[in-house]
């Protein structure tokens, strides 16, 4: 942590970032989004299960690519992802405001800090949303899981990442998702021989 | 024109608009409207005309539900769109800007003034997006012009709507969408009796 003060406060990068940014209206990104959901469980015939694996899916490959512009963007490169704390400090106060405008903080780490909790104040995704009775079980948002395991699969920091809670799903008050280590992929140099 | 200046300019109304909204970045939103479209396309099985036909059906319930929002917001009420010329002129200065934050304006209106060209200076919806020539024929911002539509039928203004030059389909070199009038639905008191 103390080696974490020297680089630029996170919370502030996603501030500056989130005021340059090329924006859309948060209600017709919601919109968007909530038909893209409806389009995925149409295609998979309303089965709850294989539409959270699509949104997961369709999440991780929009973190795949978002991740190059919160790259350039923040000026952070490989550093602010030295360790699975900076990682996740990255996404929770520098990312979701500056992809979603959404505050947000860690919470309940681990002893071995290999986990964690990231709490929403706000989900824009979720906004106007109501799931219908024949939808429970859906994880409306999944595809917010993804982007960020997609992301930071992308700077070699493997994850688990999932709702630990959803207030879509009638579980608890704010949005929370469960982010565990599974491994930071080592650097290769396939050339260095 | 003249009793339209009376009005608060619908140019100022939307930069208002724009500036006060809760917004998204520009690349999220993007990249989630590419989901969607990759999505239809998959679940049409690649036909183009089926995918166009699905994109403005979506596009056109988002108007229908984000109009509410902008008369809410632009404070304008029915007195926006009395005219065509007036629903036009809203749609392009104030909703392009307030919604997806567009520089965009009318022109080519016919001697009827039931006909023009909304022009827009960029549509983020198209960033990043190239389309593989198996998709020719795919109007990639379909839900666009549906949303238009959608929008100002919902005041009783309706329209056709479609792109007449679209930059993705290598047709044109700005995005610009011809929209004619149908009819201005009149006013029905189903209680006045």
């Amino acid at each position: 942590m103390a080696d974490g003060r020297r680089r630029t406060d996170p919370a502030i990068a996603g501030a500056r970032c989130w005021q340059g940014a090329e924006r859309c209206s948060g209600e017709l990104f919601a919109l968007t989004y909530g038909a893209l959901v409806r389009q995925i469980l149409r295609d998979r015939e309303d089965d709850v299960d294989a539409t959270n694996a699509a949104l997961e899916r369709v999440g991780r490959s929009m973190g795949t690519r978002i991740v190059e512009e919160y790259l350039s963007r923040t000026g952070a490169g490989a550093r602010a992802c030295r360790s699975f704390e900076d990682a996740c400090e990255a996404v929770a106060k520098t990312a979701l405001k500056m992809f979603l405008g959404v505050d947000a903080r860690t919470r309940d780490w681990s002893e071995d800090v290999d986990e964690c909790v990231i709490e929403m104040d706000t989900n824009p995704l979720a906004e106007f949303v109501e799931l219908p009775k024949r939808y429970e079980g859906l994880c409306y948002c999944n595809a917010l899981c993804g982007a960020i395991r997609g992301a930071l699969e992308a700077v070699r920091v493997r994850t688990t990442c999932a709702f630990e809670s959803d207030p879509l799903a009638g579980n608890g008050d704010k949005f929370a998702i469960r982010i565990k280590l599974v491994e930071i992929v080592p650097e290769e140099y396939p050339f260095d021989d």
